[in-house]
């Protein structure tokens, strides 16, 4: 389960009064990372959204450490730290060059799109993550 | 066809490095303000989502004189100054007190959910645009 | 420490293509509710970046139940569970009527604007969040 | 003045319960193709900001034709087709291989970063966009 990176600029929807990154921005880049990652393995959101599957973010937990500003170039990882029948733990680091700015942890659930209950994520796609 | 004034707040996630309101964002505020202007009419998103039309923004034109700034409360005004068959413009004022920061024009028209062809607005709902 | 109650509705920019509120924007809703609740005891966000101190959001974690949609009216809470020299834990719950959507814990850290170093949280503010 | 053409995916984040791109995002993405255009011409947002002058949007004009979706791959367009002593007005297309998505027009004003004034943008950029 080796790291996948993402690399993301940072532009001036992203900043706020601060003169920063708005904090809450940080996810939706590890999300723009999480979908890169999977599509990699041949999971592209609209074939997500295409299944009878979907996946639902259960949990974030988010540590910032160094702000980022306007303008940087960022990369941001993807990598599954757990993997379990219905859910899977994406470990998310965001750097610049070599400093590491924020470090996140999100669980996401496969669930049925007609009941919306867990249900276990395909084995191909297990195995896809695995090899990775 | 009067004036409908719906307050607004602004917040740290609405502003940008410049240290003001990211520009882009006053058309989110205005969207809420025509949101609650269409649901004091009686006709609220859900509403309008459970029906079989829907409305959707043809265009948008939008001048900007004042920036605003982090805590600000603004007022932002909703109010039809054209109605076609199918269409609707609406003008869209945002103030703080009495100084007038950014002034919209806001084209939304029905479209049919099934073929998303234009269809003509519902004459209740024309009615209770042209009363208020 | 009681728990501040903060009324917010859903709107379509909200929304993803899930049909459902985008899972991040909920954390927008948790700093709205803080805003509000340093507000009422005194410490609105202009008067905080006027001063020479100012807070970082260090980290987030929060937990997915429920999803909520367009036109919901949320209840968003702010509590300070935990007081430390120069940072604050606050709990911030989601609530539709009186279904938990989602629960977060935001710690933030109190700096000093030139140095960006931890700082005491004044004590007349520590007062004011232990009384309220 | 060629058209200067940068790729933008679509993501979760972009979208709303209509299914669709929420139409307020197309104004990111026209910022962050301009973005790239300044850039590829010198002018990165960093530099600008660490000038004495910065560019404010006056208006912006779009005209929604059809809509994108989740995952669509979208290229936008950047290209000056007025040049004034302290503004630019900026055509922006975007683009979905070869439909045409969306229009817009975006007029933005040089100011002296002191006092807010217009002020004229320097002879280099007007030399450069020029030659592009």
């Amino acid at each position: 389960m080796v790291e996948f990176r993402f690399p993301i600029r940072v532009y001036i929807e992203d900043t706020d009064a601060g003169g920063i990154i708005y904090y809450v921005n940080y996810l939706k880049f590890m999300e723009r990372a999480r979908t890169e990652y999977l599509r990699s393995l041949g999971y592209g959101k609209q074939a997500i959204f295409n299944s009878n599957l979907m996946f639902v973010v259960k949990s974030v937990n988010v540590d910032y450490m160094k702000p980022a500003s306007l303008d940087d170039e960022l990369e941001v990882t993807a990598k599954a730290i757990k993997l379990g029948g219905a859910n899977m733990v994406m470990e998310q680091l965001i750097f610049r060059s070599d400093e590491l700015l924020c470090r996140g942890e999100v669980k996401i659930v496969s669930v049925d799109k007609a009941t919306v209950r867990p249900t276990r994520i395909p084995k191909a796609m297990v195995d896809a993550v695995r090899e990775q």
